[in-house]
């Protein structure tokens, strides 16, 4: 079992979930955050005063998966998620243990 | 060392709470999240136009525990979440390599 | 690649990023969290009435790193968030098997 957590735009979420949903992995959670990459903090100007923008809103959807390849739901995510300007996003694979649906008590891969 | 993760009811994290405490695992971090599992987006209406309701609030429990067995932690959540409907939610372990507490500068399990 | 998770006081944020930034490793994500940690709830008073605060704020940030020793990202941050008082925060490490930036399509370290 693998967690899938990616950092994507707000504004390409739908576009997530619905590629989520087509390589047959539609549960997941999602939390809104805010985050930096690589690049350098952005200057801007407010009232005559400049500032810095170095954290952008983003949103965190995480799914777990059991019977799909980690990969699969990867490419899925980086497809509804690309525009092909900076900030686009990351997707990370993090191992998972075990798995238990509260509702059912069930564990394991069948839990996902 | 493992990492419980855990999305509930928003209405059960007193209960889970509880049994955290019960079951030796008092420490605990908490976010608002959205999510959906495996059944397909709800349909409603509002002023006569069809939506769909297809992200429900959750609350998001992270646990981690040196001592206890996660198996343990896993119960103890399940029990104060479950309420036998839908949406009861999902629970998962993740191996942690190592922990640091800020104040003391104790690291691994002891740190926990 | 690790994923180092860390839970510490909203008001020092500012230095934790600088401190991160100053080790090679300023790509972060942030979430607004709450939590609690080993100490007993703590009772105050509000109009005549007892109550128990149980949660306090917290953010959350989370780093994933490839070329960069965990280690040396869990003691920037530690250095950052420290103020020697209760509840400054922990810091988790978590392994993290694949990475991929949504812009490039790069995977693995490269990634990160
Ligand atoms: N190494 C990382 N650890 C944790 N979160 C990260 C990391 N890198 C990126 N993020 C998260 O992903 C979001 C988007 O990152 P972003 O796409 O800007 O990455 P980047 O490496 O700068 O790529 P690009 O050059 O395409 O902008 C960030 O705002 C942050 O929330
Ligand atoms: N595979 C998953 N990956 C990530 N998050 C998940 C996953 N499955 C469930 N969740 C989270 O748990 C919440 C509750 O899930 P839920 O209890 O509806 O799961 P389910 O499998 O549909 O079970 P049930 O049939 O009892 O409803 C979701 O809103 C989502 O936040
Ligand atoms: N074992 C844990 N699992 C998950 N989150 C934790 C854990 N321990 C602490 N946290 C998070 O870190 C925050 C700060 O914890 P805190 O610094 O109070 O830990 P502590 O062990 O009580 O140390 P101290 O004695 O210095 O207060 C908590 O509010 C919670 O969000
Ligand atoms: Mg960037
Ligand atoms: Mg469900
Ligand atoms: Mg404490």
């Amino acid at each position: 079992m693998k967690m899938i957590v990616a950092m994507v735009r707000p504004d390409k979420l739908g576009d997530v979930k619905q590629a989520l949903a087509e390589v047959g992995a539609p549960s997941l959670t999602v939390t809104n955050v805010s985050g930096r990459g690589s690049q350098p903090a952005k200057k801007g100007q407010w009232r005559g005063e400049e500032y810095v923008v170095d954290l952008h809103q983003k949103v965190k959807i995480e799914t777990v998966v059991a019977d799909i390849p980690a990969e699969d739901v990867v490419d899925a995510i980086a497809e509804g998620a690309h525009t092909g300007e900076k900030g686009d996003g990351k997707i990370f694979v993090l191992p998972v243990e075990d798995a238990h649906q509260v509702r059912t008590g069930k564990t394991g891969p069948e839990a996902v």
